[in-house]
């Protein structure tokens, strides 16, 4: 990039900037062939890296704010699900072009996040092309305490975190792809889910010591669930009449359990639970502002089965209840 | 992606591939929300991210395996610079498709770099659109003896690596810009020294506790110098004549001083050695395959002189040395 796109960037991600928290474990941030930073003794590290495409993971007239907040949130979801907290960031951001507009939205909404964790942007690296926003986060979580996907047991509790099918929805809503009625600030609750997702950090730090396993639900529930029960080597029963939904996605999902089970982007946080540790568990999460429900438990048997009123929904079924392609 | 990309990609990036050397440092590799690692106690963790797009930063009909391997040479050549060892890597890829030709191309360049230096491949994420290549690499070295850009004091010699200008000249063949005449297995080193860069990892460990700072040339000699004398707030004098180029390079260079000076992608290394370490330099560099030439000192006068046969070539004539555009 010429001189003045150099400097344009610099402006917004270089040292100095919104983005570069002082921390202590940061020896050396932005500016040089590669940053420094110190885990501390006992600590393990955990690292993510998510990519979005404009038009693959975003609408393209998706606000830069927005794009920046929700790239970030995406990774944050990754760290809440391993019960990591987050600390360093770096960022590789392709552009078309650097318009300082564009650019300061950008980096408002990447700040916004990132202040509110005390996450410090400590390297990456401004390309031309079309857009696409690769970050990679960070984050520090005690040795052997981590949550994985491999851990649930038959008889362990299956809970998701808020609910589900909300950005499901939004991205009906976003793409006009849907034609229900809604107050301006219910259409606004959608298009924040979808777009300002909100990373359940707390939660899974409170997780520690007490879920089996955890992952957070980015491509929709039934998917990452999947993946647990691969991991785990385990089975499940759902209850879908559990599945915690706001008023509007339950309506629609009387015909549409699509949305709160397969639309992706919610970045709840899907885990399991020790019938043993559920006192406990209530008990740390009670300053959590989040709700917790529990949908269903792990069986032995390998499988998902989905049950509604008692009655299960055989595959078949399913098909048809899902609108499957 | 569906099902058979995501096969696809999990066949060459997915555990127990290539890929994935088995690392003791590596709690939890691919296949969870993030991996988990452990930093050694007394080291601290080195960390950068490149990006790689096709058009801009290779030219659209470069093999797989080289964009593979170049993408990841670029990031060791930071650790170099930066004297530490690489160990592991996450790779954010974004594919137009999944074409598996191409992929395992590209992980057969990818794994051959990466198991010529241990480094286990932990993390990413893979995506559609246009082809763009994030790489982010971390490597470990002793609390305290990094090399950075601002440790550069007023009599310290100048050094680079290896030669200049080969890339330069590669990618003026690859782009069909240049017409001289080539023995084929000449210009087959010029292309591979474009495509294959060799960070000079060896030669950055040898140079902890005796350089002063340090910088990968990526950019051209003088931009990555110009960072090491801003970094280091001292001005240089360069002598010309003493640049390290091969034949080819020294006779475009008579009259296109452009190449060796401001053509990036030699990813070789200038660093800055005060004088009173010259003796244990030369015995640190002794095992290592590298040549070093000493082109300059850093002056206390900010600014960078070009000496040619000890006539200082002013920035009015540098101009027509370098054919700037």
């Amino acid at each position: 990039m010429g001189l003045s796109e150099f400097d344009l960037i610099n402006r917004y991600f270089g040292q100095g900037g919104a983005l570069n928290q002082l921390r202590t474990d940061v020896e050396l941030g932005i500016g040089d062939d590669a940053a420094i930073v110190n885990v501390p003794v006992g600590q393990s590290l955990v690292m993510s890296l998510d990519t979005m495409v404009s038009g693959v993971h975003f609408p393209e007239n998706t606000p830069a704010e927005d794009i920046a907040y929700k790239a970030l949130a995406a990774n944050l979801s990754d760290m809440a699900a391993m019960a990591a907290e987050p600390n360093w960031l770096l960022l590789g951001l392709t552009l078309p072009q650097a318009d300082e507009t564009w650019l300061e939205s950008f980096s408002r909404g990447l700040s916004q996040l990132a202040n509110q964790y005390g996450l410090a942007l400590i390297g990456g690296d401004t390309t031309h092309g079309a857009l696409t926003v690769s970050v990679q986060v960070n984050g520090l979580v005690p040795r052997g305490q981590a949550l994985r996907r491999s851990g649930a047991c038959p008889g362990d509790l299956i809970y998701v975190s808020g609910q589900l099918g909300d950005a499901g929805l939004g991205l009906k809503l976003a793409l006009a792809e849907l034609d229900i009625d809604l107050e301006p600030q219910r259409r606004q609750y959608f298009l924040q889910r979808l777009n300002r997702p909100t990373p359940r950090l707390e939660l899974g730090l409170a997780l520690r010591g007490l879920a089996s396993a955890a992952i957070d639900v980015s491509d929709g529930l039934l998917a990452d669930l999947g993946h647990i029960l691969k991991a785990s080597g385990v089975g499940a029963s759902i209850n879908l009449e559990q599945l915690p939904m706001v008023d509007e996605v339950r309506d629609l999902s009387e015909l549409w359990w699509r949305v709160p089970l397969t639309a992706g982007d919610d970045y709840e946080l899907c885990f399991t639970l020790p019938a043993d540790k559920q006192v406990a568990f209530e008990l740390a999460i009670q300053d959590v502002e989040c709700p917790c429900t529990c949908i269903g438990q792990i069986e032995a048997a390998p499988g998902l089965s989905l049950l509604l009123d008692g009655d299960n929904i055989d595959s078949e079924n399913l098909k048809g209840y899902l609108h499957f392609d």
